[in-house]
């Protein structure tokens, strides 16, 4: 796979930087890549995993890449995009002097990539390698970080599904309404408290015994379900994909009862045409990369030095920011994947071209 | 091409760093690599050139860095070794946009890489290039710059030359020896010079007949044949090749009469057999990238704030280097070559590791 080529033809401005990096003697392999500075440094989080190949680890970083400058642009962050990937099996080569190695290429960059937690690194992780590097998010607390990142997802989520529930029953609240939630996971529970405070109703669902316990103990007014499937079936008004990805696929689309999607998974469409699907079936989806963001908006705001209260005042405006995609979409006409892209690529184009206005 | 995959399986340590960037909107298109830092941040020259694919320029930056590394480490530089490559024709698309936007990648890096000239790229290029990094060398004389480097790369060369004829004739010098001299670029007539001024007598060519006519003029005491195979036939000690790449090659070496060949010219071996065949027919070849480095000695010297004797003083210890590879290799019983490897991998690892002693 070649790198200038990834983005030939496309009308996008295409990736700006990308990044090989290697210590032989600690076995790092990485590929650093940035999409876009234009709002600012760029952000994103470390993956470590066994990729098949060379191409591979390249695809899956370049793809991520870009998704953070969207993510970043559309949560109002004076941050570019940008993502990385170590090639290997943490389990087996996860070293003191890898991370170290790879801090120290984080820090060639001079700022231009902040790393974060990803797939197969923790807090801990970025602990070490913050040893070598400043640009570093997702440090233990201890360290400035800012914490465990799913309270502030699950904040957002529940922020975007605010305003989906305005936009399509007129009063920005989910009181009176059924919230069906797939995986009770960290954001997932956090969620759930949300929608309870606010006085929805919920049921849910979950692979994990331990998480269903802790519902029946917290909430015993939440339904449960066996199963996803069962849950999409049922009746309720929204539905919040809170486990993997992929949840919106040529199945659970056609069995939907509910008139929302407002969730906290990642990668929620399970390939390009559901978009259409869900539209066609006048299923309001609200772009899981704009809703979720609440978790990079939480890790962003340790560059400025940790502050709880700023930076769920900034989770907050996912409720604005989803309002407005979804007021957009109507006005052109467009699926609302497609006018967040819009909103996001307008954000990176006017705000970037402020710099042509020179200060120092 | 995958960039891991370059390095896999071989002893050494593989490219530190392979940087593609991209700017879109100016056409750029630059792969910057730095296969060792261990001596310094990584000297080496921009190459403008139309490749006829991603793959092709991938490789020719390797190759590039991994030489410049080698170079700067036998030149005696605290630099070490990488290399540029813009992709495209520099005569359709070099503007002064893109050569600013390849400068703001150079400077993103730090100074972990210091650029220069090269092929397709001149001193008014880095001038343009310096409007955006600090970290350019080979800038114009009025802008700092070290000037015409042909002067100490033929004083090297010159020097590299007196340290094979003492290994050959147990006198460093070549008084009375009979040097061709093929090419009398900028370069080749510094040589001469110094030849001459060291009592040689010299025999030359060239296929451009305004340097031919130089030489008539300005030492009437040179012998002029009419192309690189008469001259190579000829009864010389010494073949200089410094002119293009590739001057020995199966057909030159078993007609070359010489017993010494040290030239300016980059890449003179044809292809890796050759050296062996250089040996076994007795003749002593010093590394070309050993005693061709005094170009890139005068163009380090920028970073200190140019000073022609210092510059100087450093090129003719090109002497003691040569001197030393040919003694080792004669110790090791390996091709000059060889030993010249692994004089530079010695002083890559011992004084790079020097860096384990803390200071602040």
């Amino acid at each position: 796979m070649d790198v200038f080529a990834s983005t030939d033809g496309q009308e996008s401005d295409g990736h700006e930087q990308v990044v090989f990096c290697q210590d032989k003697q600690s076995g790092l392999k990485a590929i650093i890549a940035i999409y876009s500075t234009a709002l600012g440094p760029a952000l994103g989080g470390t993956r470590f995993y066994p990729y098949a190949s060379e191409a591979e680890a390249l695809h899956d970083v370049l793809e991520l890449s870009r998704g953070m400058a969207y993510k970043n642009a559309l949560a109002g962050l004076d941050l570019g995009g940008g993502k990385a990937v170590i090639w290997g099996d943490p389990d087996r080569i996860k070293t003191e002097p890898l991370l170290r190695a790879y801090g120290r290429f984080v820090e060639s960059l001079n700022g231009r990539y902040y790393t974060a937690c990803d797939v197969g690194t923790y807090v801990a992780d970025m602990d070490v390698i913050a040893r070598e590097t400043r640009f570093v998010t997702g440090r233990s607390v201890e360290h400035g970080g800012a914490g465990d990142s799913s309270v502030l997802t699950a904040w957002g989520v529940f922020q975007g599904m605010r305003a989906a529930a305005e936009h399509v029953w007129d009063s920005p609240t989910l009181a009176g309404r059924r919230v069906g939630v797939a995986g009770l996971g960290k954001v997932g529970r956090h969620l759930v408290a949300h929608l309870i405070d606010d006085g929805a109703s919920v049921v849910a669902t979950d692979v994990n015994e331990r998480a269903l316990a802790w519902v029946r103990q917290t909430y015993p007014q939440v339904d449960l379900v066996s199963d996803a499937t069962a849950l999409v079936t049922s009746d309720i008004d929204v539905y919040a994909p809170c486990a993997l990805g992929g949840a919106l696929d040529d199945t659970t689309v056609p069995a939907l009862r509910a008139r929302v999607v407002v969730g906290a998974a990642n990668n929620q469409l399970a390939h390009p045409g559901i978009e259409k699907l869900l539209a066609d079936r006048g299923v309001l989806y609200a772009p899981d990369y704009v809703v979720n963001a609440g978790g990079v908006i939480q890790v962003a705001d340790e560059i400025e030095g940790f502050n709880f209260d700023r930076a769920k005042l900034r989770a907050t405006k996912i409720y604005d920011t989803t309002r407005d995609i979804l007021r957009l979409a109507d006005a052109e006409g467009v699926p609302p994947a497609v006018a967040a892209d819009r909103l996001a690529e307008r954000r990176m184009a006017e705000v970037g071209r402020l710099r042509t206005i020179h200060l120092r």
